[in-house]
């Protein structure tokens, strides 16, 4: 979406009132259909989930020949081929998206989870459950199966949802969006359910930011502009996504053999993700022994390395060291590209942590347990890997069976986001004619 | 305070940027003093927590004497009598706000609590622990003791705090903050842990909302448009509390002594509070034998009635029953007012509370298992009463031990906040060279 922190301004003043009247329209419908979800049994839900799949496969050629639309016109405006594909809808993929609304089906509901609960002195039964947010607003970029993937965690975790695609994929979001609500109809579920707010473009985007009171939460997924301007724009809570300034530190105690394949891992297995190593840090005593074959092996990844001095001394004959700048220890390259720095021990290694990290993940690999202690205790991001890859920072991988994103802020949710993610709690107390005295 | 929503634009427009950098500078010290607190040990914060109540008593004369300078300001100005006394700080009362914080040494730490863990199929040790958030930010109206309360609370959760009171308790919050961040000195600790923004007056408070990645979370206390404004004009994470328009519902099958005893408790028991009843529903099958007596009731507790026709037609004679319009519906009196309406059945009364609750509390009284489950499980407020007081919506009550709010949104904490909800969590990966396949 090509919503900029420096065209939100000129976009609050460009919307209309009929366009804030019908995208609040919209979420209001969402919140009444909500309501008939949010007490909806597990059954009903996860019947309502295959009738989704079913009726995406069953649609295939529709929703391709609307996705070809937006390919040609990504074509015809010069899109990136990494970002066509990305945008690219085949009948295999489609079947994969049913199969992951399947998936779903089969996860715990959240919903009626008895979070805390006890008898007080006075007699009064107290229990605190979970329940639905209610309306989920989502503000994501160009792919497609966003839209089927938020339809189905909202879906399940009892909340309707409000999607604004990215304009790249508009012809088949449109379709998606068509079906899935003629879907939710014949399982005798309301098609305001599933809404996009896509016909009225970022007037609207804006619209569904400012529509507090009746949409309950705002997820951006994107690019760290559209982040950006929802954090500053919203008046709904936002949750903010997926930044990630991702470290390994390879502590002096470290197996070189387990540091360099985490290293590998966390660089290279695939680059362009928010859990993807940005910067290494190397404990100057295992410096000399692990950075010249670190060096070397990230250099036959394809991996571009920028450096301090100390690093560019270290490296191996042939391979080009870049002169590391403060630029370079905040980026978050999502490429095949490292910062590398050598630290003259673990106090500067959090050090440089804590001034550039995003707060997303970092990786300890050492054999020294108070060193993993002393990593985990003062470092302060949402997950923190002792001898793992910094990869497994995934709903999925973490178990938690579906994710909506990760959340690098600190409240509500922070690190990947399930379905437990996308409720609320509710006090439900008991009592027998209790007043205060 | 005065900021208002009307004045705010204003407030952003004139701050300068020297009070946007001492305000982040503030922060910034915050966030570095918070890190010590961060991995204190529970013995540690609790024998802090004395200090400063020990510390706050003996300081007596002088916060007493700074006070004095608060109210005769107040009184020049022309300050209500009950604001007046909000804003008294007496010998007394600086030990009963002392008493407070040895409380809170009381109770459990929050921070370190393994909200879940597992270990996983290929070997990963997954722990989700509590961490305190860092900096908290407090944005409050005139009663000096929330100074006090907060710097408590946060310390107790592991938080730096930043302060931003009323000015009409300037001079007592300028002592308040001084003594404790001397006694934290004494103890060891951060002074930083505990400031203040006041000298830096409204556009201080408009740069601490915008001190996005310096504070973690903001807290707003105080009136509605107090919080309207820090929800629109903050980038930092907010949490909203308190606004309750807070209804009791007497079903047709209600005891009636039970159903009066709950209404009268609910309404009077202290009007200028968020979870007092402002708006009484009685289905109309009890309506006859309830209302006159419930209307004689409220009465003589000297409570002003606003009714619909059928209320009117039911009123005691004598009892005047001015006729409410949708504005009583929406009304949170916070004073001896009470809207009154008969509605046909259980579904109106849902429907009711659904169009006008602020999400705080409701309450049914009934004997009708089908009702109170529809009640419970229909609304969507933070929380609900079955035969119980209003009243009970409340830290306190509910035993958390102590409460910095009432959250009505439903991002991060819902209803009463304690120690918990000023906390976050952090992922701990233990592996053994993992990498992802």
């Amino acid at each position: 979406m090509a919503i900029t922190a420096d065209s939100s301004v000129g976009l609050v003043d460009a919307r209309g009132a009929d366009v804030v009247d019908a995208v609040e329209d919209v979420a209001r419908r969402a919140k009444i259909a909500s309501r008939a979800l949010a007490t909806a049994s597990r059954s009903t839900k996860d019947a309502a989930l295959g009738a989704l799949a079913d009726a995406l496969v069953a649609a295939t050629d529709e929703i391709v020949a609307a996705n070809a639309l937006d390919l040609d016109r990504g074509r015809t405006n010069g899109m990136a081929p990494g970002l066509l594909d990305r945008l690219a809808l085949t009948p295999e993929r489609i079947v994969a998206i049913a199969d992951a609304l399947r998936e779903l089906a089969g996860l715990p509901d959240p919903v009626g989870e008895v979070v805390r609960g006890s008898t007080l002195p006075n007699g009064l039964r107290l229990r605190q459950l979970r329940v639905p947010m209610g309306v989920v607003g989502m503000i994501y970029e160009a792919r497609p199966n966003v839209t089927v993937d938020a339809a189905g965690l909202a879906l399940k975790s009892g909340n309707a949802v409000v999607l604004r695609g990215g304009s790249a994929a508009a012809s088949s979001n449109e379709v998606v969006v068509a079906v899935l609500a003629r879907a939710l109809e014949t399982q005798g579920l309301p098609g305001d359910l599933v809404q996009s707010i896509d016909a009225w473009g970022r007037p609207g985007a804006v619209a569904l930011m400012h529509a507090r009171g009746l949409v309950d939460v705002l997820v951006p997924r994107g690019g760290a502009d559209l982040i950006r301007t929802v954090v500053r724009e919203s008046t709904v809570p936002v949750i903010e996504t997926g930044v990630g300034n991702v470290h390994v530190y390879v502590d002096a105690s470290a197996d070189p053999a387990m540091a360099l394949e985490i290293l590998l891992n966390s660089k290279t297995q695939r680059v362009g993700v928010c859990n993807a190593a940005e910067t290494l840090l190397v404990h100057t005593d295992a410096a000399a022994d692990f950075l010249p074959t670190a060096l070397a092996a990230l250099g036959e990844a394809g991996v571009v390395v920028h450096g301090d001095e100390a690093t560019a001394a270290l490296a191996p004959d042939g391979l080009e060291v870049l002169a590391a700048t403060d630029e370079d220890w905040a980026t978050e390259y999502l490429a095949a590209e490292i910062a590398v720095r050598v630290v003259a021990d673990l106090d500067a290694a959090i050090e440089h942590v804590r001034e550039w990290t995003s707060g997303h993940t970092e990786a300890i690999v050492t054999r020294d347990l108070q060193a993993s202690q002393r990593f985990v205790a003062e470092l302060d991001s949402a997950a923190i890997m002792v001898n793992a890859s910094t990869r497994f920072t995934d709903g999925g991988q973490l178990g938690l069976g579906a994710e909506i994103g990760i959340s690098t802020q600190k409240l509500h949710a922070r690190g990947p986001m399930g379905l437990a993610e996308l409720t609320t709690t509710k006090w439900v107390v008991h009592g027998d004619g209790h007043v205060r005295p």
